[in-house]
């Protein structure tokens, strides 16, 4: 049985292998027109996809999942041409692959380049959304790579749908076996990068598992550091933003640190904006006596709230006395995600933006903006919050590596 | 015991990250005075690092060490010299932190960069050479990184006296206890990235056991496919100097792959040309007729010769009918090193540089230059021959990461 399996995983891993080497001698026009030819097939096999999903959606309604899951599994005629016009804007982002990042000619004559190309082969493992589906193979394919795509069970046949679009062998639908799996993530000749997108439980069992080298998209624990000179106006419209406006994504903010010198008279206010979009206040002890003071509505914190991705409409709240005291709090509990100050003294501003560690630092602008459409990317395949190789969204370029590429008239080392 | 020996780690480790934390902080300027005081400190107390080597080398003897590994340990006044001469070259060069890698504005006006900041925490394992000990300390302070040190136990006295002459807490030897290096490498949370640098056991036990993420430098499995319309003087050249100016290095070449049209004429000169300087050659059967017809000495290859790295004046030899069989033969035989192509036919050679998949690509040159001094890269950390985050020569510029900078003036994502 396993001798079975583990063929059965170099088998994919080879036939991705075999066709990861045959999209590197492909042209740009041609991973162009594979990516537009899905989104076609995706508007023709409309019918087939929505049956798909409903045969999905039937057994997930069966097992009892939770209102939230049959929303995210959901595909519906709006979500499918969501899904084809999305397929369409990767196709036309700009080709990563062959990008002269750097060119140089050295003293002995040697003309140097580095070259961007594609990576080999993107195992993905993620859990319900079939968009991710789509994209993730768009992405892929697009940027030179095969793709061999894991999602979650419950998602099954509609996943296989979306794949049967993709007429490349560069995309591959990974059976939800976990010993499969398993396989696959000890083949690391054959597999050149492991993402997992999913919860952090997910996440740390691929990373313990994997051989394969895996880029970690780990939790957004954001920061909004409201400094004593702070615009409140501005910092109201961060706080609004970076909390309510989508509170279950990983770029929305988490915890309020606000200066203690202006925390008596700004801190009621910033409530009041808060309290009004029912967001829950988690209050360490001063901020918890300004509030209370003020008649406004607060919790103590729970010792785990700060460091926490609520994940919902609730934020801690600390009053600091400070930079300093800012910047080690949020060295202590930040995730290395998304930290953003207000204030309007550029001097303050840039030492944060220098001091801070995390995949985007941001000053006076919502958390919310680390994304790879927002800042530019295109589209993303997700946030990576471990530092090599990418360090926030990742979009086209970051599923490529550089070569150095070297022509010479007989040049040898002496 | 082992809870004991966690301790420690943690210890290291956060010791590490503090000074890291502080290095954020510092000017281009202090890192670079900080790797100029090293390089002084060195020749200052010579005569200590001279003693300490003494201690390494008699218990080295005694305990029987071949004489390559002797001479791989010892530090006379030359190399010493040669050791402080490269810190001030590291010291020396363009810092890489704070670069700004990319700078655009978005349409609602958030200015976005791309800043490279230092990737935090670096632990380097290695044998027994002390000039990588302090390389690579120069290295990681250069770019802002704190360094944790681990080279081999037949160094421990040499390696503590070069340590000793940082004076940034920023560089630490790590005892060579293999349970220590063990917790060390659990440390996902403290330390950033790990670069075993030796033999493939070294790397493979390394990359077995880190939660850390690693980056290899697996060995060079470096081809040369001489084209038919080849200049045969520039194949010799190249040939010559690939396989012998340093057979023991991982840019070294391995094998000759010859085109099968020009075979019978160029393979007895070239073999002529190698077999005065005392190179084996390891044939396959169509090489091994075409020589030993034209009288020359030559081997039949065993069945690991191809794709075996032989570090040794040794090198395999196979005959191949074309660009389609010489490029099947590096996917299936090559390392992703380095591969060479000679040819005066620039389409052939566009195609092999495209084609062929290694962290550097030559074109009538040399594999002997995919070296970070060769290619311009000041110095290097190693040779990654994984392909996230560097591929090919790891210089200071590869012991960064970036991070998205966003300034605006209240922007929020609607």
């Amino acid at each position: 049985m396993s001798a079975e399996i583990r063929l059965a995983a170099r088998e994919l891993a080879e036939r991705a292998r075999l066709a990861a080497r045959k999209l590197a001698r492909s042209s740009s026009a041609e991973r162009e027109q594979a990516v537009r030819a899905a989104a076609d097939a995706i508007l023709l096999r409309r019918r087939e996809i929505e049956a798909a999903n409903a045969a999905d959606m039937g057994k997930a309604r069966a097992e009892g999942l939770p209102a939230a899951m049959l929303d995210r599994l959901r595909l519906d005629g709006d979500r499918i041409d969501a899904l084809a016009g999305s397929l369409r804007e990767v196709a036309a982002l700009p080709d990563p692959v062959g990008e002269v990042v750097e060119a140089y000619t050295r003293p002995n004559g040697l003309r140097v380049e580095r070259v961007r190309a594609p990576l080999g082969v993107i195992l993905m493992i993620y859990e319900s959304r079939p968009n991710v589906t789509a994209d993730a193979a768009a992405l892929c394919l697009r940027s030179g790579n095969a793709a061999l795509l894991r999602g979650g069970s419950e998602a099954l046949q509609t996943n296989s749908a979306l794949v049967d679009c993709f007429e490349d062998e560069a995309v591959q639908l990974v059976p939800p076996d976990r010993l499969l799996l398993d396989e696959l993530l000890q083949l690391e000749d054959k597999i050149d990068l492991c993402i997992p997108r999913g919860g952090p439980g997910l996440i740390r069992f691929i990373a313990e598992r994997s051989r394969v080298p895996v880029i970690k998209h780990y939790q957004g624990v954001c920061h909004l550091y409201v400094a004593a000179d702070a615009d409140l106006e501005v910092a109201e419209r961060l706080l609004v933003n970076g909390k309510t406006q989508r509170p279950g994504v990983c770029n929305a903010l988490e915890c309020l640190l606000i200066d203690g010198r202006i925390a008596g008279n700004a801190l009621p206010r910033l409530a009041r904006a808060l309290r009004e979009r029912n967001v829950e206040l988690r209050c360490d002890d001063r901020a918890l006596r300004i509030l209370t003071e003020a008649g406004a509505s607060a919790l103590a914190a729970q010792p785990d709230d700060f460091g926490r991705e609520f994940l919902d409409l609730k934020l801690a709240v600390a009053v600091v006395d400070g930079a300093d005291v800012a910047l080690a709090h949020i060295a202590r509990y930040g995730s290395r995600h998304t930290e953003s100050i207000c204030t309007r003294d550029p001097a303050l501003a840039e030492r944060f933006l220098r001091e801070v560690d995390a995949s985007c630092v941001l000053w006076n602008a919502s958390t919310r903006f680390n994304d790879g459409g927002e800042l530019g990317l295109g589209a993303e395949i997700g946030i990576s919050t471990s530092k090599l190789h990418a360090y926030g969204p990742m979009g086209l370029r970051e599923l490529t590596c550089t070569r150095f590429v070297v022509r010479g008239d007989g040049q040898v080392r002496t």
